[in-house]
C-alpha cells in the first residue's frame, strides 16, 4: 500500500504502446528518437532503445546530463537537445563536457544564435540541426530561411546535419492533427531544399509528435521524414484521448487517488494540479479523465482537489475512501511533479524520475 | 551566474509583504496562520512566525511532516492540515506520529469522515476543525450542517475546536473577491452557530485567502474570523495582479529566463510550464506577465517555451540573449516545480523547497 496520490505505470500497456510504435516506424522506414522529456526515466528510455530507438531527444542541457549520467541503465550515448539554446559561457562549458561523453546534437534557429553557439563552443565540434517553424509559431526559422542559418552555422564551425520541426499546433480536435502533419512535411521539404541550395546535405529530417504519428506513412509524405521524435506515446494522457489519438485502453499512466468527499453525482479526490499538472487546452472537456469512468469529467481543479462530476445515469459513483485512477490531461507535466513512478509489473518497481526539474 | 531558467525571490519585497499583512492582521485582531503550501520553505515560514504568525497551515500530511522536520529553522510546532483527509491505516499512523511531535489540527467535513478518522487515530487525541463550503463547491459541508459533523466527531473522540473555509471562488475579476469574502463570513457565522447549537464552542473560525484579505476588517464582518490562512501574499503572482489584489511592485517571485528567439514584437524565452506551472484561469490575460514589461503578454506556453507579445508601441523589446523576469500566473504551482529558490538578499542564499512534491 502506497499513500495516495501517486503516479502509477501499467507496464504491460506501456510495452504494447512502445512495441506498436517501434514496429510502425520500422515498416515505414523512419528512425525513432523518443522525446525523453515525457517520462524522464532511465528505465523507459532503456526499453525504447532496446526496441530499436536511434537515440533520445531532450529539451534542455540538464535533461541531457541526466540521461548521460544514466548511460549504464539506458545504454544510450546519442542525445539530441531539440531546442535552440542561447548559451552563456557556463552553459557552453556544460555542452562541451556533454559532447565529450555522448554523441550530441543541438538545435539552432537563427544566424545570430548559430554564431553565438559556435563561438562559445570553440574547438569542440558538435552536430546541429536547424529548427524550422511548421505552424506552431514558437521557435524555429521560416522553412525557406533554413539554408541561410545552416550556411552561417557551417561557416562558424558547426556540423549541420539537417533540419527539424515540432508540429505542436497539431494538438487539437477535428482535422487539426492531419493539417499539422501535412504542414510539418511541407516545412521540412522546403527547409531541406533550402539547405541543398547552400550545398549542405540535410541528411536528418526530424519531426513528429504523438498526435501526428498516425499520418507519418502517408504516401504524400514519402521520403521526407527520416526520424520521428514522439514523447507521449508510451504513456498517453487525456489530451491524446480527446484528440482521438489514443483510446482509454492505451493509457499507461494514471494518478492513483482517494475519494475524500462524495455527494450526489459528484466526488472530490485528493489529487490536484500539484500531481496532475494544471494543463487545460481550450478544447479539453475538463482537467483530466477517469480511467474507469469514461463519462465522468474533472470539472474543477485546485492544488490538492479534483472535483469530478458523473452523469445522472451513471451506474456506480465512487464512495468516500474509494481509490480511483485519474488520467492527467498532459502526462509530461504530471511526471515532472513526482520523484518516482510506481511501475505495476508484478514487482511494483519504483522508477526514479531522473530528469525531473532539470529545466536549465 | 546561475543558468536560466530559475526562480528568484526579491527578499526586500517579500519582507514588505510579510510585514504589511502581519500589521494589518494585528490591527484588525485576527491571528495569521500562513498557508505554507505556497512557499514550502522553512526560511520563509520562519520569517512569518517571527512576525507573529500563530502557526502554519498545510494541505497534506507530507507537508506537515516536512515542516515538523524543519522545526529547528522555523521554531514552529503548531500545524493545521486544512484538508479533510480520508486516512488509510498507514496515513493514520503518520498522523499519530505527527501529533506526538507538534500541536496538530486536521480538517473534517462529513460525519462518516470524522468517525473514520477518529477510529483510526485510536487513543491519540487531536484537534479538528469542521470545513464548510462557502461557495467554492469542492470539499466542506454545508454551513448549517457543521454542528452535526462536529457532534459526531466529538462523540467519536475528536477535539473539535472550530470551523474553517476557503473562499477559493474569490479568485476572479470585478466584484468576485468582495462577494466571496462576504459569503465566507456568512458561512463561518452560520457554521459557528450550528456548533453552538450542539453545545460545542467554535473558538477557532478560520478563513481567508490572499485575494480576500482586503475585506477582512470590514465592519460588517466584525468578530467572525479569528484566524486567516493566506498563502500567496509573501510572493504574489500574475493572478493577484490581474485580480487587482496586488501591483507589479508587490511581486517578490519571478522566473529568470533567457530570450532564445526574438522577432518583431515577439520573443520566446526558455521558461515554460515546467517552471512557471500551466495554470491559466478563464479570466487571465495570458500565461503569465513580465515584471519589467507590464504591457507584454505570454500568449503561448509549452514545457520550455513562453511566447511573449509586445504591443506595437512598445519602446524596448528584449533581444536575443537578454535575461528577463516572468511572473508566473500561480506562484504555488511554480514553487512546487523547483528544488530551491534563489533568494536575492545580498548573499544570494538558496532556500530549499522542503515540501516540494509532498502530495500525500
Amino acid at each position: 500500500m502506497i499513500d495516495t496520490p501517486y503516479l502509477e505505470v501499467d507496464v504491460d500497456r506501456m510495452m504494447r504502446n512502445l512495441t506498436f510504435l517501434a514496429e510502425r516506424a520500422r515498416s515505414i522506414g523512419v528512425a525513432v528518437r523518443p522525446h525523453a522529456k515525457t517520462h524522464k526515466c532511465a528505465e523507459i528510455a532503456r526499453m525504447q532503445l532496446d526496441l530499436g530507438a536511434a537515440g533520445l531527444a531532450v529539451a534542455t542541457i540538464g535533461e541531457a546530463e541526466a540521461f548521460a549520467d544514466a548511460a549504464e541503465i539506458t545504454a544510450c550515448t546519442d542525445i539530441f537537445i531539440a531546442y535552440p539554446i542561447w548559451p552563456t559561457p557556463a552553459k557552453a562549458a556544460r555542452l562541451r563536457t556533454l559532447a565529450d561523453r555522448v554523441s550530441l546534437r543541438v538545435g539552432i534557429d537563427s544566424v545570430e544564435g548559430a554564431r553565438h553557439l559556435a563561438a562559445l563552443l570553440g574547438e569542440q565540434r558538435i552536430e546541429a540541426l536547424v529548427e524550422v517553424d511548421s505552424g506552431q509559431h514558437r521557435t524555429g526559422t521560416a522553412p525557406a530561411g533554413a539554408g541561410e542559418v545552416a550556411a552561417a552555422a557551417v561557416a562558424a564551425g558547426l556540423d549541420v546535419v539537417g533540419v527539424f520541426t515540432f508540429p505542436g499546433h497539431g494538438y487539437g480536435v477535428g482535422d487539426t492533427r492531419r493539417r499539422a502533419a501535412d504542414q510539418e512535411v511541407a516545412a521540412l521539404r522546403t527547409a531541406a531544399d533550402s539547405l541543398r541550395a547552400q550545398g549542405i546535405d540535410p541528411r536528418v529530417r526530424s519531426g513528429g509528435s504523438t498526435p501526428t504519428i498516425e499520418f507519418v506513412g502517408d504516401p504524400s509524405h514519402a521520403g521526407v521524414l527520416t526520424e520521428i521524435r514522439p514523447g507521449v506515446y508510451p504513456l498517453n494522457d487525456a489530451q491524446q484521448i480527446e484528440m482521438g489519438a489514443c483510446g482509454f485502453d492505451d493509457v499507461a499512466l494514471t494518478a492513483v487517488t482517494t475519494v475524500v468527499r462524495s455527494d450526489a453525482g459528484r466526488v472530490v479526490v485528493d489529487a490536484g494540479s500539484k500531481i496532475l499538472g494544471a494543463d487545460r487546452a481550450a478544447w479539453a472537456t475538463g482537467h483530466g479523465r477517469l480511467l474507469d469512468h469514461p463519462d465522468a469529467r474533472v470539472v474543477q481543479l485546485s492544488e490538492h482537489h479534483a472535483v469530478v462530476e458523473f452523469p445522472a445515469e451513471s451506474a456506480s459513483i465512487p464512495r468516500l475512501g474509494d481509490v480511483i485512477r485519474v488520467v492527467p490531461n498532459h502526462v509530461c507535466n504530471a511526471v515532472n511533479l513526482v520523484d518516482e513512478l510506481v511501475a505495476i509489473d508484478g514487482s511494483d518497481s519504483r522508477w526514479p524520475v531522473i530528469a525531473r526539474g532539470r529545466n536549465s
